[in-house]
């Protein structure tokens, strides 16, 4: 018996939509959020990628969302191979030729198995299966790319049409016969009919070697570039940030038109187990599991007389009430409230621009930001004063210097802090607070092995956002 | 010429209802409310009692409302001649005989007009000129009720049928023929088509001494409760309290009930310059003044391809967007979000019951909290703390002593307060801190002629609200 060569998922999770608004935005898109259960989308993606024949993933993200994908792993206790950072989103054919360059330095052999981050399949162990059964053909030279069993005649995904003779049941990879564009109603309702039409879910199983070799062939300027953001990445508190001007020229596209359409002898593998892009607040509701009145309702939330409504209050302490809803969706947070018509949620995207010209924040800002050390949010805000929940995780320090002529004033909710202002240090325990004057020179640090929980209140006349908050330790 | 005795405005403002939830609620009534424009209800009918021949108004309100009351009337700089406090609601009946009798001690021979405070009366000069029309007829020692001109077959009002040859579009009272219960849909539309009957709105116009001799002629036993809750009421801060045995003994009842449908020789001044008791959202939707496409959109919301829609966002740093609604209403704040049908919003208090039955707080108390020196609002609160943003009017004082096991930080943001601690006085300007550990006696004071606002950190164990913070000075 021969040792097989690992699995390496490569979790694409860089992208940033608005589909899903209030809860997606850029600063924090739909894959870190609790859509679906208790865990994240990308979460449970990492979480799906995790069995025998698998190794740690490696994830594909933005500098933005580096803490965040470092915070949730840490979260379900998993490791990954390593974090690249896209100095900026590329779509998916850069990002899926830098993990394979990446992959190349130490586990040449390798097979890739590239998963979006934001999708859902319920069904984990039959995914790990599927996977399983491809194997043979992508370490074959094969490019492999998932194919799920059509439930409807869907106009927003492209379609892989399959050789004749081929199985679209079968559970082994078959022969495709071409990529299908997104097609029109009257075209999907046909393929949906024949049935050897699957949709190209963006999942992709092939050997390192075999990818690169496809990359060399078709895109070769492409690879020039992202070879050289790779050999030129840097270490960064545990990231690998590519090279940022090389990177710039990388060309944006997508891995399909780059390289998947061009090469011959792809195999499909098809899938049958459920999956969604949740490309929508329609899919969420559908893949929520409306009840029999179909409606679906959060904690939080109170559905009177409604019917095939999706009513979900996202934040503590805030109550969300429906009445006599039809076909509706209803998204409460404390700082953007969204009420659309089921069908009109793919027009969400029509709020968020809306929002962006009128300069709301809430266009692109989530009330919670992320940061080396932690996280704050904004309580509250004015032109005077500024209050903010923030945790420092374990063994983090927070430091700041500030000309500006304001002061603030630290609160301990939970843990400990031991604070240095002018060098002198001090230990405050929960509900102990210390006072920093303007233009001190202090640093907050969490000495313990539990989150440190406190709130800051800042006031002075200008509170900007260029009030830097180095990582220092 | 003889001096005409003053007419003495009696606002009733001690009811409490439901149907504007969640921005009218228990504690926070919707009289109080900035519903239309930039002031409340209450204070624009106290506005509207202002002119020439007017005396300050007498206000009825209950105990949990006199600080609002208070604060509003200061806010428009008014006085008010005198403010009871009910010691529970009691109904119009009681509420008009405490005014009555407090008034005779002062101003036996004076006019009293009744009025609501949660009514909408756009044009309020023709609402003072129909009041001065109706005063001879009063001062004659007729009582005069007021009909609104109907608009539409409403069942939700009763109505008053003009005595035979009678003129509905008189501009002096007219003589009463019955008063009419509140209709089914037939009646209602034959009332409306018939033209001699007019909506019943609570207001109305009579002497002291006439509207005495009702009471004691047709109430006698209400008549005796209430004098003694009268002379038994003592001076609290300048509100009037009545005294609370006789009041608990004062029968719950409609002063329609208790008095005008007893007494012959009734008045009605018909008004016919526009009236609402906003007594849903749909009514709020139609007096705001609907757009082109029937929607009301507040600041901070957002209408996407709506119509006949009421979008409302009741904070500030709240975005509301509805996307293809068609006569709905959203009203989104921090803490609760109503979205309902325009047809159901006589429904709302459903939703104040199933918020109730689950405990939630925010089927009865508002965010801000009113008290003697200011307000304050619970900005987010857990088991371990409570962060609360605080106002302290000029010249008030703030002293907690408690023996719980937590410790409080108040951030002044703006103005000055004084902290005493264990006798220790310190001054605090914006951005200064005081720290007080648990247990220990302090008070907090706003020594300027301008208000106080501060952040005020509470953390322990136990946070209930058993916490009394008294007002001393």
């Amino acid at each position: 018996m021969t040792v097989s060569p690992m699995i390496h998922p490569v979790i694409l999770c860089g992208g940033s939509g608005t589909r899903l608004w209030p809860l997606s935005r850029k600063s924090y898109p739909k894959q870190f959020s609790r859509l679906l259960g208790e865990e994240s989308l990308f979460q449970a993606c990492a979480r799906r990628t995790r069995g025998p024949g698998f190794a740690d993933p490696l994830i594909v993200t933005g500098d933005p969302f580096r803490f965040i994908v470092a915070e949730q792993l840490a979260a379900i206790e998993m490791g990954a191979g390593a974090i690249l950072i896209e100095p900026e989103g590329r779509n998916t054919a850069p990002a899926v030729l830098a993990a394979a360059l990446h992959l190349a330095q130490d586990a040449p052999d390798a097979l890739m198995l590239v998963v979006p981050s934001d999708h859902v399949i319920p069904d984990a162990a039959a995914f790990r299966a599927s996977v399983q059964a491809a194997t043979e053909t992508a370490r074959a030279g094969h490019l492999v790319t998932f194919g799920i069993t059509p439930s409807r005649p869907e106009t927003g995904y492209g379609y892989l049409e399959l050789a004749p003779g081929s199985s679209s049941t079968a559970s082994t990879p078959q022969p495709l016969a071409r990529f299908v564009e997104k097609p029109d109603a009257a075209r999907a309702a046909q393929m949906l009919e024949a049935g050897n039409f699957l949709w190209n879910a963006g999942v992709f199983l092939f050997s390192v070697q075999a990818v690169l070799e496809a990359f060399r062939t078709h895109a070769p300027t492409l690879c020039d570039a992202v070879a050289e953001a790779v050999s030129g990445a840097r270490r960064d508190l545990g990231f690998t940030r590519l090279a940022e001007a090389p990177w710039r020229h990388a060309e944006d596209i997508s891995i399909d038109y780059a390289i998947m359409e061009k090469t011959p002898g792809l195999a499909v593998m098809p899938f049958a187990a459920g999956w969604s892009d949740l490309g929508s607040w329609e899919a969420v509701w559908q893949e929520t599991g409306p009840d029999a009145a179909g409606n679906v309702v959060s904690s939080q939330a109170t559905a009177i007389d409604c019917r095939g409504s999706l009513l979900r209050s996202e934040a503590e302490g805030l109550e969300l009430v429906g009445i006599g809803l039809e076909d509706m969706i209803a998204i409460a947070m404390t700082d953007a409230v969204l009420v659309a018509r089921r069908d009109d949620s793919q027009r969400v995207k029509e709020a968020v621009a809306a929002l962006k010209a009128r300069g709301a924040v809430q266009s692109v800002a989530f009330p919670r930001e992320h940061r080396p050390w932690g996280w704050f949010e904004t309580l509250a805000r004015t032109e005077r004063f500024q209050l903010r929940k923030i945790l420092l995780q374990p063994g983090a320090t927070l430091g700041t210097q500030s000309h500006a002529p304001r002061s603030a004033t630290w609160v301990v909710i939970e843990g400990q802090a031991r604070v240095t202002l002018d060098g002198a240090e001090s230990a405050l325990l929960p509900g102990q607070s210390a006072h920093i004057p303007a233009g001190r020179t202090h640093s907050l640090t969490n000495p313990t092995d539990a989150p440190l929980m406190l709130i800051e209140v800042r006031t002075g006349t200008y509170l900007g956002d260029d009030d830097v908050q180095r990582f220092a330790g």
